[in-house]
């Protein structure tokens, strides 16, 4: 054949394939969605006889993974299986073989293929992690009618497109215990993320034991951090599921905690440092100019680095502002004899000893985007955040870094905790439309979702984090094409309940806050509210970080609310098709959502009152009223102008915050207002 | 005054507390209910300006127990407390004093005095243990109006019955991770126990980490066991909750693991020793006769004992039944020399050279009851647990070993894995009317509630744990005297409610069940059902041991459902005074059941089928169906002799087992059936 007959025949597999895929996806709620999935005719049905064997056998990584596995499978499914352990004497019904064991490193193989036929199925892999990826997808794969379970025939062959797909979880605004953690870590392996970004420091905290310094944890931590063993507990855990952790240790800002164990190392002299209990940007920074800074950080990090045996040393190095190095004029003469004009420079220079000092720890130095500078050697690693909100385009340094020669990961566009719905982050491609060279893109790591604590703690992380980071998963993983946002959601929804079987607790945890809400009463009418009413977006809730200290509650209404609302998209895509078409059959929809909203306020008024349901009342009381309302103008295709005023004071009011959450289907029924008033309005 | 007069003024003083007891237990919800309780008319408002001083400062037990009731008070009132920390500078508007810190151990003194006046509360102890219970007393007290929370007015002196009152958890059966340990140990301290017995090997699993001899937690764990890092983490939590913790090393029977590493050491050559997988009693057992034995337990117990720096040490000693002793002929041999005439005597034999390596290693040796026999050292502890079930008296073990001079801690009646009713373990009194002198009376140490792992993983043991516990809780706690069940119960559920701050999953994760058996869909069936059944009792579930292995699915229907089924109560109450007088209002409550189970069957058909809810079918359709023409029989005052014979028939297929459950309404079912009978039935 010559090569173009080949390029042809190529081009027709990867078009089957891809078409495949755009069919497949609507039956296989598998995600990430995988590189190549071709159908088969054949079933492999899930009963007690399933058996797993690996080859190489005893490796713990594929032995844990295949057990976990195992004991997955038969929970949900209610098989009673006869083995609960891979075999060791035969083959197995699904048996499992790769090449070599793997240390884990930016330069893993990942990839795998997984071949479902009737009876016997076979994940091959190059590594036990890639083993162990299929494994994943393979449990994704369990499909069940009336009376069994099975897994479809498929031929799939996957690998990921970056190399770097992470997670970051501040530990220091709200310490998250080894279990959160270790449950965190779980659902980031069933969707194959394998980068935990721990941000183990910041000004509300020290969170790891120190034997150099202990004043860190003894007096930075309110005596919540994780000892030695539990670092290693936990990195051992990872290392299990492919995942990689880089810790953060923030510096020479975001230093309260550290200065609250040693001022010493303070910039501003007689100031009183102390653990810092709000949220913000503030002013106590490490001073870069004395000895004592390089001595403290190059002995913490030699304690440090041993318990951290990635590559890879986070050390954060963002939203410095120098407040205190202007106000000590040693710093300002140490600047001028040292010719660094500003702040950034100085911090450059910070910097730069840092590198080497990791440098000879072994690490490579990461650090957030403020200190890629002229200066910085292209050795460190850029960890681009800063976008719209800090008046920068958006991913823009991300681009910049890898033309400039630095290895780059991206955050910016993942920042799950700004509260903004899924599709939000979805869409954020790391790499665009960016032209680049193949050097240039091989830099470009991957990304990472960012899960900064100022407003969770152990019972609304998970709430938080899941289901969207599962989205962004498939960003960091499957090919730039697959972005189809309605296909993702159907996927997601699954993904979202099985993540409970990992004990992820970010579906169970609503009704515990709403139990608390109500005093244990009748919960369904919050329930009922909850499902249209998201937390305030983009860090509005905490009004510049005065109204919550680290240890208000976070048991409110406010709590019990997630990001993309269940019946939001429901009840605005059904307005969407009732304002378009009228007489389809989504006026049935649009009339049921209103008139569980007319009749809730009912149950609410049922509630024994108390100070935390009392500030729903107006937002129950409004909607109840104006749900009313339009559900009459709708059923009876009528409206009165004094109704229609009534329609619109209900939604001014509710279009205020309540309680740190707004309500979000404003918008749809702001729409069905216009429509009636349009169409069914009498003179 | 003479002494007569005195007496009676002591009689009216305790008789006024009696009383205000009963009324008070009536509005505050305290369990265990404490010694005395007086009321006052004085209200401490909860608000931004609580504090909490403490005195003297700086003590770790007192301050974490402060820190932790500021976070619970705030998360439950949803109050903003400007102080987050014990203040230090002033007194605070709850001020605890204490004179004594304490080292754990059956001498602790766990009194205090608890006074809440208009904006001042006061907690006294004579040791820190004795201010910690205060608090969770004072946190018990928290009620609220429409407008605020607050603190009722009360003057509590309190003091325990018993000074062993215990929670044993099964680590062994299915291993139980440090954080259900960790939220376990909350939840007993809430209730004011303070001894957490872990029995940590059993034939299913060894549990702990051994440097002595690594193949017991390599070999012989399916890698699921305590680090000794974690165990000492466990320990120093619940010291810091006054919580003691007894490990238990079952020998020389329950030894399957053990021999699984080590079966140099068992009593039966060229055995198979495995990891059990199922339940039951199995025979491999130590061997007593060979020196290595007491040098591998001597030198085991010298590595772990430093671990649990409690004075006693459990050696478990139940459950031999000596069949492999009977089949090796050496082992015969060694009983003729030593005159050892039974198996009994042989245990014995080793039992008292346990006691010495366990004295020898500063411990006091405890066991369960098989070890008392004629020879046994009194310096050993009796733990009573066999009963009717063994066929042997009720608690008669403790009292015999209390006459007989030991130290004696009671659970026959107390075990919570047989899914029994609350008020079957809440009635059983450790000393009853037995007569005891003073001395006799002060070996009885108190009692343990145990929690065998057989059917329970991490998803399902705080439902099988709690709420009833809190019961048994108050029994040891409180006099004898307190013993309404009725009143009990509604405290109860009060207590319930509030466990769930604590991180019980009790009640959430009924639903994460239900959602895994319908595939995630709408719940509302199943819960209507899981409300009035119950898991089969008494290890019926098991049939032996033989249908669950430790590697089954407990992910199913009988999982979510719980002893006290929430609906069963109401309903057989209902019924109950409905059948004694027709008239009264209970007739619409019988109905409102009888409709709810009617309907009910229509949403479960709604359901799209798989494995896991098909075989509920029966059960609802035939509840529906019996419902309904119940329902008829009871509103139309009006029995067909065909309806009749229906719903007998269904009744007869409701009184069997299903999927593991029991229906618990069938009694007021056939109860109402034979009312309707008897008055409505037409000729």
């Amino acid at each position: 054949m010559n090569k173009t007959i080949l390029l042809i025949l190529f081009l027709c597999f990867l078009n089957h394939d891809a078409r495949s895929q755009n069919d497949l996806s609507e039956t296989l709620n598998l995600m990430p969605w995988p590189k190549s999935v071709v159908a088969k005719p054949d079933r492999f049905v899930i009963d007690s006889s399933l058996t797993i064997s690996i080859q190489p056998k005893n490796q713990e990584r594929v032995h844990n993974a295949a057990v976990k596995f195992l004991r997955r499978l038969s929970g949900r499914s209610g098989v009673f299986l006869n083995e609960g352990f891979p075999v060791t004497d035969k083959q197995g019904s699904i048996h499992i073989t790769y090449d070599t064991a793997s240390k884990l490193s930016i330069e893993n193989d990942e990839s795998y293929t997984l071949n479902v036929a009737d009876g016997a199925i076979n994940i091959t892999a190059k590594t036990d992690i890639g083993a162990i990826r299929g494994l994943e997808t393979l449990l994704q794969l369990t499909q069940n009618n009336a009376t069994e379970y099975y897994f479809p025939g498929v031929t799939i062959y996957d690998a990921p497109r970056f190399v770097w797909r992470g997670l970051m979880i501040d530990a220091a605004r709200h310490f998250q215990p080894v279990g959160v953690i270790k449950r965190n870590l779980d659902a980031m392996a069933a969707v194959k993320m394998n980068v935990f970004h721990w941000h183990l420091t910041d000004d509300q905290g020290w969170r790891v034991e120190s034997k150099v310094y202990p004043k860190l944890h003894q007096e930075a931590s309110d005596g919540l951090y994780y000892t030695q063993e539990q670092i290693k507990d936990v990195v051992a855990y990872a290392d299990n599921l492919g995942i990689r952790v880089i810790p953060e240790f923030d510096v020479p800002g975001h230093a309260s905690a550290i200065l609250t164990a040693y001022p010493e190392l303070g910039s501003k002299e007689g100031y009183d440092y102390s653990i810092e209990r709000y949220s913000g940007v503030f002013d106590p920074t490490l001073n870069p100019t004395i000895d004592i800074t390089y001595e403290f950080l190059g002995r913490l990090f030699a304690e440090m680095t041993p318990l951290f045996p990635d590559d890879y040393f986070h050390i954060g190095g963002d939203e410095n502002e120098g407040k205190h190095w202007d106000e000590n004029k040693i710093i300002q003469k140490f600047k001028k004899k040292h010719d660094l004009e500003t702040n950034h420079d100085l911090q450059t220079y910070f910097n730069i000893k840092l590198e080497k000092i990791l440098n000879n720890l072994g690490k490579k130095m990461m650090g957030w985007d403020e200190i890629m500078t002229p200066n910085m050697p292209t050795t460190t690693v850029i960890h681009s955040w800063r976008g719209a909100n800090e008046g920068l385009p958006e991913g823009n340094s991300l681009i910049a870094a890898a033309k400039r020669g630095y290895q780059t990961v991206l955050s910016n566009g993942y920042y799950i905790d700004r509260m903004e719905p899924v599709e939000n982050h979805y869409l954020v491609d790391p790499i665009g439309d960016a032209e680049l060279t193949e050097r240039e893109r091989s830099r470009i790591l991957g990304g990472e979702a960012t899960m900064w604590s100022e407003l969770v703690t152990p019972l609304t992380i998970d709430s938080r984090i899941w289901p969207r980071t599962a989205a962004i998963a498939e960003r960091f993983w499957s090919q730039a094409e697959v972005k189809d946002v309605s296909n993702m959601k159907k996927r997601l929804k699954q993904v979202s309940f099985t993540l409970e079987e990992l004990g992820i607790t970010h579906i169970r945890n609503r009704d515990v806050i709403l139990r608390n809400v109500t005093n244990n009463q009748d919960i369904s009418a919050l329930v009922t509210l909850s499902k249209i009413c998201e937390p305030l977006k983009i860090y509005s809730r905490n009004k510049g970080g005065i109204e919550y200290k680290t240890y208000s509650p976070f048991t409110l209404f406010a709590d019990a609310c997630v990001v993309d609302a269940e019946d939001a998209a429901p009840f605005n895509q059904a307005v969407g098709r009732f304002v378009s078409d009228s007489n389809n059959s989504s006026v049935n929809e649009v009339l049921a959502y209103l008139k569980s909203w007319a009749e809730n306020h009912d149950q609410y008024k049922a509630l024994t009152k108390n100070p935390k349901i009392d500030p729903l009342e107006t937002l129950s009381a409004n909607l109840s009223k104006t749900a009313l309302l339009l559900f009459k103008a709708v059923e009876n295709k009528s409206l009165s102008s004094e109704n229609l005023s009534k329609i619109k004071e209900g939604l001014v009011i509710l279009d205020q915050p309540f309680v740190d959450v707004e309500v979000v289907v404003i918008d749809a029924l702001n729409t069905l207002t216009t429509y009636c008033e349009n169409h069914y309005l009498m003179n």
